[in-house]
């Protein structure tokens, strides 16, 4: 066991002492015998509990032509087991006035419950239960992959945006399984069976693939005596596989894509490159490249790009960039430009690639990021009062082989990162080499669409979170 | 057993009726009782047979992350098996005058021996020995690893279109491992050993995925009995996997990528869109492609694009039109414009889109669609000249899923197809949203590279031969 108190409690609290929570409570990991890992996250400031499992696996796990196999199993877990009907620990925790819910990510599939803390043996017998004895016949699937596609036609099918992303994530990935769709691609979800959820469910949904995060209104003896009991009698799976997807090859040519489609009130531009992830011990080209995202398109007011293309010389309403690092194998960085009225998509991508190029040129603006680094200062503080995010940052670091010390470390590893780190990691992931280029419009004289307000884009290049 | 008589050979021997061979001789097809399907040509002209075995395995077989292991197998087959020593097929082959080689695609690994008519038997008794008995040593497979990582040296690595191609090819799928190079991404040949090539041979190399063809001086009832005392009493496996890949979404993104190395001489556009393939008993829209290839890119000095664009208005000094419709899955319909001195290809491009926008709209020149077909016409009967390419013929086609009635039935279908099949087949192919553009130059600024003559393009979408 081991008990670790963030340093930057203490660092910062010299700084934003009046925002530090009175109650941050500490942070305990621990492993079981069968390889389960657990996070312990104390916050006695309500009586609440919320118990977080994550599977280490994702949509990037599955193989191939099975697409979207493991946010179905995700949907198919609500099911029954031997000895729980369909539907039995949702409604348990609904009669006690509980949250629960489920996302399947590119890289992890957690399910988490909220409960008043006498609840926790419960939720922990009713979650341990369905990590082996799920029960799912063909006449349960069947129905579920129904409600799947009608899932994908939602978020999807009706949604240029989401189509768009689609084809353009799927342009960044000449190799690796990030370049499919974690919802899965239509015509391989419809086929999807009873066959195929099980076999991944039996693959992947063991202990040694697991992480318990328990947060809130707990001690750490509580949740190991608790965990060693109902999730502690699973044996463990000890031909695991390793997970090792196929990598990318060099990516040598910038590629463009032009997405139309009718529907298209408002067109844009998005750029994205190939970008390092966060990785364990070695996380600061990582936190340049998240900094770099936050000097050049963070608050359109302040960053480089919003007042270079909104303000200065106004050649579009919006502007961001967009990195997320915390992901097992490479990602992406990306850029989004929405044209002003009147200025073309060739001329908003010019425009970008200008304010790019001048960004390099120029370097950072020292004043700039000493605001942006307290404001990471300040959220990494905030967050400390939502016991929700932190298991959820725990969670999802441990899930992508990032460990507890590097989340605590994340925070001073940003305030660390100089200009020099910053500029280094700009030059060398801004290259043509690894981009895509995508161009979302409606086509030549389709009907003009109502434009509808530009509320903030989703990043073109992020890992999709599916519920 | 099915002893089939090309109609062809008697319709086209009224127009054509001095280009028929005097003995072009029958194909005979059966299939043992392990699975092994035998296709038998004869044609006594010389005393010489030519043994071909074809795997129905090639590399869009392959696993995810083990690229290149079906070519690597191609290889090592090469190797010694229980009773023979390594190199002593090859040596045997060779003391008699004979010939030999392989060769891997996407869609078949095919063996071939070409030799005297009374060493067949040993030739099957050598070719079912390491159907079956193939030893591998990581020793030996180690410093073929090497020789395949310097081939690929050779052959793409210092070979900007071949780097291009890759990178386009890589574009064109979204999910289908067509995606792949079939001589397989650098670091994942690099890391293949003894197990992955094992697997693969254990899992593909099996009677019931193999053709024997025999081409030459033999009879149907010699072959039987040799195919059957050599090659029948190695058992089938029952648990060969149905042969299905992932198969692509909607391709709804025209891609465009820009490839740029300082070697590169003479920079040009390539155009491929994503194409039907020839399907069983459906060949027509196949066999419109073919001809629309030809229309639109087959010689320079008749087709449309060549004179159109090298000849009319001269923006190019080459255009072409490829479309190999023998394929397992949707393969490619691609062109290639390469720009006149002064021409940008920016505007070559644009020159193309512009012809090919004409094309659609002008339709099919008849005179050139009835010198096209007779080409055709004549072709299918020089090619009953040549044994080893009828051999190859059926070969490649049996490994797609055709058949030997198929096959027979080509050129009679690609006579009738009319100007609205091909109409028909170009506005469904030509479309922007599965296409892919590339654009090969040199980066701005590099040093002037002597340009060598333009001899032909590959087939930018084609399926790779490697050997």
């Amino acid at each position: 066991m081991r008990r670790a108190t963030s340093p930057l409690t203490l660092s910062l609290a010299l700084v934003l002492p009046a925002l530090v929570p009175a109650h941050a409570g500490d942070v305990t990991e621990f492993t079981l015998d069968n390889g389960m890992d657990v996070v312990v996250i104390e916050d006695h400031r309500s009586p609440a509990v919320e118990q977080m499992v994550w599977y280490k696996v994702g949509s990037a796990d599955e193989a191939p032509g099975v697409s979207g196999v493991a946010h179905l199993l995700e949907h198919l877990m609500f099911k029954g087991t031997d000895t729980h009907a369909p539907g039995e620990f949702s409604a348990i925790v609904e009669a006690h006035g509980g949250e629960e819910n489920a996302f399947t990510t590119t890289d992890y599939t957690a399910y988490y419950q909220r409960v008043a803390a006498d609840l926790l043996p419960k939720m922990m017998d009713l979650e341990a239960d369905r990590m082996t004895h799920l029960r799912l016949t063909p006449d349960q699937v069947a129905p579920e992959v129904s409600v799947v596609l009608e899932e994908r036609n939602q978020r999807v099918e009706t949604n240029p945006d989401a189509l768009f992303r689609e084809q353009a994530q799927a342009a960044q990935y000449l190799n690796h399984p990030y370049g499919h769709p974690t919802i899965g691609w239509r015509h391989e979800v419809a086929a999807l069976g009873a066959d195929q959820a099980l076999d991944f469910y039996r693959a992947h949904y063991v202990p040694n693939n697991a992480i318990l995060v328990v947060a809130g209104d707990v001690t750490p003896d509580e949740v190991r005596k608790l965990a060693e009991t109902y999730y502690g009698p699973i044996p463990a799976n000890p031909d695991l596989a390793p997970r090792i997807r196929p990598s990318e090859p060099p990516q040598t040519a910038a590629r463009h894509l032009v997405f139309e489609d009718p529907r298209v009130a408002q067109p844009y531009v998005t750029r994205s490159y190939l970008a390092p992830e966060r990785n364990s011990g070695d996380q600061k080209p990582a936190a340049a490249l998240e900094l770099l995202a936050g000097l050049l398109g963070g608050e359109p007011a302040t960053s480089y790009l919003g007042r270079r293309l909104q303000f200065d010389d106004p050649k579009a309403i919006y502007t961001g960039a967009y990195y997320s690092g915390t992901s097992l194998d490479p990602t992406t960085f990306s850029l989004v430009i929405v044209p002003a009225p009147g200025v073309s998509l060739a001329d908003a991508e010019a425009a970008l690639d200008g304010a790019v190029a001048d960004f390099l040129a120029e370097g950072v603006d020292s004043e700039q990021l000493a605001r942006l680094k307290r404001q990471y200062a300040a959220e990494s503080i905030y967050e400390l009062d939502d016991v929700g995010r932190r298991a959820q940052r725990y969670g999802r670091a441990l899930a992508t082989s990032l460990t507890v010390a590097d989340v605590e470390a994340w925070p001073d590893i940003l305030q660390s990162v100089s200009e020099d780190d910053i500029m280094a990691a700009a030059r060398a992931v801004l290259v043509p080499q690894t981009s895509v280029t995508g161009w979302l419009r409606a086509p030549e004289g389709a009907a003009p669409v109502a434009a509808t307000p530009v509320a903030g884009f989703p990043n073109a290049g992020g890992s999709e979170v599916l519920q």
